[in-house]
């Protein structure tokens, strides 16, 4: 255990009391100077926060990537200047009082919500409600594997999270809480902001909850105290960190705290307090200086309370550089992965062209999985209970347990969208690659986490099988139509539908490599050929589209397809010539925004200039980019159907038969 | 009170043991012929299942949309056959034994699961797991609202679900129970099949959730029985019955229950049992009766079943024929809005072009929204706790509160996925028009069941404010950029971005109207000026797109904007004929779906042979279908950030001289 005792006494509680309002000061007058914001929060957790950061959290503002800090995620997002306020008490370099002044402001690194990347010391972006809990579960599970593989002298630290009442309601709060009850996650620590106030008024319009049975019931510790009683804070602080559950600490707080007149209503959520409730909370608070500035004896009480997390990051610092597995431990951290790894997968690639393996990518993903993890231990696989549909666990892979981390596999249960978060939170943390299955349409339940993977550019594998009608029987609430559009329309994600074996694996690859940006995997249920048919000593995936077959002499027409149609679209290939003598492109291209970043000669010849037929079965939105005119398109235009996969395919034109006809009206017309 | 008292004695058991058999071996048998299904639940299940319909549940299969006939929601729709088995057993016309021999084939009644309008009686399509349950809520609270409105004397029926342990895991079944606790929906009763299996296995791997203390926590009334004891079944049915709160009625089954090698294991969850295990549940059933028959006492016994249900419905359909209200009452039950409120709103068009008012589009819509709401009862609006930002409340609306449902706005709390579902339950219930609010880049959260929406063709009316950067400092995490893109891909699903107050208006028309289809009006946080220059007599938001301002003589440029952008986009046309003498033809586009629905003249002349300019706050994907080859698109190329909004557009290059210096580019390239 690295967590050094609590040496010096602690506080006086009257210095306690000015560093918080310290906050309550900055948050009211940033806010108001930004003419945007939400003051409410700060102040209601100012004290909470005060106790937190200035006896318990463990952090060195000088070095805020230690790798074994504790993490603070204020998951009530929106409450952002009670961050920024406490990343400037604490004296982070990139947090003069100057960027406090510049709140929400264009460039400024203190931005509307807290942005990972923008700040020093910000462990996630919060604001979209709900998230920062389910990511912080992620994190604390992250430090619990990493213990468990390099011992508590590497890796023991707290996860502390603020969150709201909008987080408590938001669903996948539910997801997230069952998850970590369920590991028994006891080094997370949850202090809900009760302040019994939303947006839209008292809490009471639209919630009876009772919040402490219902974390009960998910297997948490709950306490519950007066957010303005420092002494109650720190006690329950106190027993939270020894509890050998998660904890819930519900603290009962005054929104606004400290506001005289707007204190305690929504009107303090998120509005500037205006000019002379300002001035009256100044009298009420006893705080006589003026805006942005701190007086002096606060500042220092502020300014010495990261020596704490400077020691302790000190003593860690001699365990590692003492440890047997350092190297091994910086390099995980680092998000490095072993060059075997890639050199298995070129091996396998190899192997599978030669012996032209027809898998269902799904089932070509795991058998690339199963190389991936064999070559390194950061993967850390899952699914939302689909594990035998989305193919994602290989052999030997032992499951995380209750009290058991030493596994690589996590039973996420029918939880997408804290599967999302959760992995989140482990990218995050740093030392382990996560991916996850569930089915592509179930995608739906993940957005609001897969969009932050994007926003924050994590290295967050999604696995997501079952990506047509050509699922078959489920039917058209299991059938994703509009999906590949809702992905590849979000920036920074890269969206990876491989036509076979080979092109699964180069995808992996890539996904893999990405270190700053999340993939998703688009696999089909059903079996494929091995297409390739020059030996895969290079990627081709890596271009995001490529002629997969060049006729000879002139082309008359260009076909291109994704995934699971590119057979469809070769058979297409072949009728059309030996029918027709029409010449036909034929490109693959499983990752449009790969392509995207090519150069334009290679784009061009790629694409040619006789007319293009893109197949796909799924929507046609965003494929006209790479039509053009005069062009066509084949896929679905509305929900999908129960049947038989090669029925279905019949049934919505999906078929060799059905682009050769469409390939004759467009040469024709040409 | 409608609900008849149970008159007959409680059938003998041993009738309803095998009644209950006979939905097992119908479900394993369709199964096995389908190669393709869930026998595990329908045969878990079958207990509960009949003595719900055999005893409680009043329908009358003749009459399958009697307006206050019990409704029945299987959450866990995997288990379909359940239904399907039902429907055979009780004799719904659409549902001869040939269909189930037709189990997941093309063009049957029988789908992988339950698709509302697919059979007569299905209530809700449901499969992707926890949509059910949620959408119960939004019924039962369709039924207290038309109840408070038309007495228990047309409106008193029961809302009865059965849902797995996906449901209850997924994290909209928080938002839901959370809902329906407060607001104390008493006749809704979920049956939990608990019968701790998952697909990946038993549910300990993912869970240690007390659901019973969960649901207590959210205020529900919690029985729990064993789900094979036919008299303990109805006694909890009989009690839940009589509660002041929802309840649920934790069934403790055995998945498969009858399949003596395979029941109690996640084998028979998903797939066939195969025929020796067939052969041997028959053997272990005394089920001596080949695939496909029931033999004549068993299902005379269930072709009985419906006799109270048709006693119940010919004294209500006296009671109708008696009430005073009649008239409106099946007016609002066949969806048919009073023609007043679209003379308000032809009115309400005139007089805002008279004024030339300026203001938001989201305010714009909070003033068609109180001529609506004047106009009609049948409205009923909501927001996910962004009331006064999304501006969904109209003066009068009297908040819905726990045991008062005369009013008509709903606090759906921090809960967009639940209020997404509710309002699909609302609509399907019949005779209630909902709209609720949110910001659009949390459609994320709702995503789910938005796509539901669509699929079963609802009018929901999806109220989405705060649609672009223009939100402005909130940042990034609350920008949509690609959800435009993610709506519009969604089949069945008209998407408004209406550009000003007269447009607004329009699109409200259009969502109303559209009995048959869900809407999404996307709306500005800022304002924006009246641009409409020709009086509004038609609307010209119907045809989708539409010419706003022509040039004089030739085009040489059209420019394609939609809502907040279309300001700037006529600023730039201004700018472009000034200092350039261009000629730009401005297009207004509202709605994709509708234009596409437009003849091909109509969409030509809109559209121009000159090149073409898009221009919107969004990502381009998508877009290229409008520009066609050689024009330019003008909007986000990632996500947002954090800054004031006129500030953002600057920086993203959104602007009137960014615009023109395309245009000269592109017509000079032309």
């Amino acid at each position: 255990m690295n967590q050094i005792a609590i040496e010096s006494p602690a506080p006086a509680k009257t210095d306690e009391q000015l560093m918080a309002n310290a906050i309550r000061a900055l948050a009211m007058d940033a806010v108001q100077k930004a003419n945007s914001g939400h003051p409410g929060m700060p102040m209601g957790m100012a004290d909470v926060a005060t106790i937190l950061f200035n006896r318990f959290l463990q952090i060195d503002p000088s070095r805020p990537d230690w790798p074994d800090r504790d993490r603070f995620v204020l998951s009530a997002g929106h409450g952002s200047m009670l961050q920024y306020a406490l990343h400037y008490l604490l004296g982070y370099e990139d947090m003069p009082i100057e960027e406090l002044q510049r709140f929400r402001q264009l460039g400024s690194r203190t931005a509307g919500h807290p942005e990972y990347g923008h700040a020093l010391g910000i462990e996630t972006t919060t604001g979209p409600l709900g998230q920062g809990i389910a990511t912080a579960v992620g994190m604390a599970l992250a430090e619990r594997m990493l213990a468990a593989r390099f011992g508590d002298g590497l890796v023991d630290h707290f996860t502390y999270a603020i969150a709201g009442d909008g987080c408590l309601q938001e669903g996948m709060s539910h997801e997230a809480i069952d998850l970590a009850g369920h590991l028994g996650l006891s080094k997370l620590i949850v202090l809900w902001d009760d302040n019994r106030i939303s947006i839209d008024g008292p809490t009471s319009l639209a919630t009876s909850m009772d919040q402490p049975m219902r974390f009960r019931a998910a297997g948490w510790s709950v306490l519950s105290i007066d957010g303005h009683d420092l002494d109650a804070i720190a006690a329950a602080l106190e027993e939270a960190r020894t509890s050998d559950r998660p904890t819930l600490i519900a603290c009962r707080t005054t929104i606004g705290k400290g506001a005289p007149n707007l204190g305690g209503s929504e009107k303090t959520h998120g509005a500037p307090l205006g000019a002379a409730e300002i001035a009256a909370t100044r009298t009420n608070l006893g705080w006589d200086h003026p805006p942005f500035e701190i007086p002096g004896e606060v500042l220092r009480a502020w300014r010495t309370a990261p020596a704490r997390g400077r020691t302790a990051r000190a003593a860690w610092e001699a365990r590692l550089a003492a440890s047997p597995r350092r190297q091994e431990f910086e390099s995980a951290v680092a998000g490095d992965l072993p060059e075997g790894v890639f050199e298995a997968l070129s091996t396998f690639r190899q192997q599978h062209f030669e012996n032209a393996t027809n898998v269902a990518t799904r089932k070509a993903s795991e058998l690339a999985l199963a190389v991936i993890n064999e070559a390194t231990e950061q993967t850390v696989g899952g699914s939302a209970d689909l594990t035998h549909s989305n193919l994602t666990i290989t052999k030997g892979m032992a499951r995380v347990s209750p009290g058991d981390f030493s596994g690589r596999y996590i039973h996420y249960g029918i939880r997408e969208h804290a599967m999302a978060a959760a992995m989140n939170g482990m990218a995050l943390h740093g030392g382990l690659v996560p991916y996850g299955g569930t089915f592509l349409c179930f995608a739906d339940y993940a957005r609001g986490a897969m969009r932050l993977s994007a926003l924050m550019g994590q290295r967050v594998i999604y696995v997501m099988t079952h990506d047509s009608i050509g699922l078959g029987e489920d039917g058209p609430t299991h059938q994703p139509v509009e999906h590949l559009a809702m992905l590849r329309a979000t920036p920074n994600l890269n969206v990876f539908r491989p036509a076979d074996i080979i092109e699964t694996a180069e995808c992996w690859e890539l996904a893999l490599r990405s270190k700053h940006r999340p993939s998703v995997l688009v696999l089909s249920r059903q079996n494929l050929p091995m297409l390739r048919t020059k030996a895969p000593e290079a990627s081709r995936s890596a271009q995001g589209a490529y002629l997969m077959r060049k006729p000879v002499g002139r082309r008359d027409l260009t076909l291109i397809a994704t995934g699971s149609e590119v057979e469809i679209a070769r058979a297409a290939a072949d009728l059309l010539l030996e029918r027709h003598h029409i010449r036909v492109a034929l490109v693959s291209m499983p990752c449009w925004e790969l392509f995207e970043e090519q150069d334009e000669a290679y784009r061009a010849e790629v694409l040619g200039t006789a007319p293009r037929i893109a197949v796909e079965a799924a929507a046609r939105l965003g494929w006209d980019r790479w039509i053009g005119e005069g062009g066509a398109f084949i896929g679905m235009t509305g929900f999908g159907a129960s049947a038989p996969a090669a029925e279905l395919y019949r049934h919505f034109g999906i078929t060799a038969e059905a682009i050769a006809d469409a390939a004759c009206a467009v040469v024709q017309k040409d």
